[in-house]
């Protein structure tokens, strides 16, 4: 039995000449293929993992062209563009064929001190530890990979919890605990049920087509972070004839902002 | 002397072999090179150009890799994945050598009737009629091509306007006006002053990086908004160590919601 991290397994990646290599486990299946996160967190390792990246994340825009088998992936990896301080970075996932399931662009960068400010100030909530987690059962298997304790939005099914507003407010976690790091902080911007499923509270099919999260934490914000949950919040803007937006803060166990996500999904209703 | 508007002249795009072909006009100058504005309403054009474009922008994401140079551009737009529903595209501006100066990529989809709702409601505004525009003297060159008449956070770089709110009310335009489309709602997107000005009032150097852009309207949408101004708003979340986000709404006179948009830029401070 491997004591190895189901994250860690699944965002392993092995450096050949056409690209990086791995493969997602079945802990993170989602409705058709992985989670929408978990696979965001591979193309973010595999720059994290290029011999020419220099800095941090700073930014990632993942584009969901089709869905993946749960076979072996290939990420190739280009850096279109390499200045002082940031570095462009293309990239498309492939499985079989020569046709990408997924593209995506990653923006690294040197950081350097400066006046700074959170203006956004984190909701004011009642800590993890007073909060159960919600029970997995029901849900697709990646759900049971993260400890979700909800103080709103979440998604039960049931009539009377339908709502005419999408907010979600929850304390997030993998499970089990791991150290947060860039590639978590990316699977966990995608943690977010579909807003759709909050406000009807029934199922629907629906699919990420675009997500972008943008990284404000610096290694000294992770490193302080550690294995805490994070405060994460999201709501829909507009629900309009088969897309609608999301957009969410992930905060740190301490109110520093760590990361905005926005995505764009598909949806049949 | 050309009666063309000059927002159709600098998105106007000539079709050749190794790309679409163009060049922007001087009206749309920024500090260094075009607004970054116009650059996305290029590369926009460019697929709904494209002959084998089906449907209407989702989204966009721009990474600014170099600044452009007040030259002609080349905009090379590769279809990566033909969905039944959904387009992904791929694109590389360049002007001198092969090196791309900005990449993109954009979502194209038919969309179909489904349950639709505009959860986020537009802020309640005195109309834009009872408003003075701001006077553009003293701005770069683009922020003539606009209209805009704000009821929060203008920059005026006096002390007495410093604020821990960067947020930005406005009611927006082309200048002269021009009929809404797709492409002037992407560099619409774009027209929010960077929020450190706002927050300090005072300039610094600033660039945006990345910006994503949601489109939430129908072409009846954009028919129904005309030339009229739209509402528009912006805030930051946070600015750390060279960077900040901001995120924005876009709306139409009539309260519709039509874009959502997100960026994060550079800043020296």
């Amino acid at each position: 039995m491997s004591t190895t991290h189901p994250f860690d397994q699944s965002t392993q990646l092995t450096a050949k000449d056409d690209g990086f290599h791995g493969q997602i486990t079945a802990e993170y299946g989602n409705m058709v293929g992985p989670y929408g996160g978990i696979i965001g967190a591979c193309l973010l390792q595999a720059v994290i993992d290029h011999p020419e990246r220099r800095g941090v994340p700073l930014s990632i825009t993942l584009n969901y062209a089709a869905p993946l088998a749960a076979t072996e992936h290939r990420i190739a990896v280009q850096l279109v563009r390499n200045n002082r301080s940031t570095q462009h970075w293309s990239l498309q996932l492939f499985q079989e064929g020569d046709t990408p399931l997924m593209t995506a662009t990653v923006i690294t960068a040197q950081r350097r001190e400066t006046w700074s400010d959170t203006e956004l100030k984190a909701p004011q909530t009642p800590a993890a530890n007073s909060l159960k987690p919600i029970p997995t059962q029901g849900f697709p298997t990646w759900v049971g990979q993260y400890d979700m304790r909800f103080m709103q939005g979440v998604v039960t099914l049931q009539d009377a919890d339908k709502s005419d507003d999408s907010t979600s407010l929850l304390w997030v976690r993998d499970e089990p605990a791991r150290p947060l790091d860039y590639a978590s902080l990316m699977a966990i911007s995608d943690c977010f049920f579909p807003r759709l499923f909050v406000r009807h509270q029934q199922m629907a099919a629906t699919g990420t087509i675009t997500l972008t999260t943008y990284f404000h934490a610096s290694e000294d914000d992770l490193a302080a972070q550690g294995s805490d949950h994070l405060l994460a919040q999201a709501r829909g803007k507009r629900f309009f004839n088969g897309y609608f937006d999301q957009a969410g803060e992930l905060w740190g166990s301490n109110g520093q902002l760590l990361a905005t996500t926005h995505q764009l999904v598909y949806f049949k209703m």
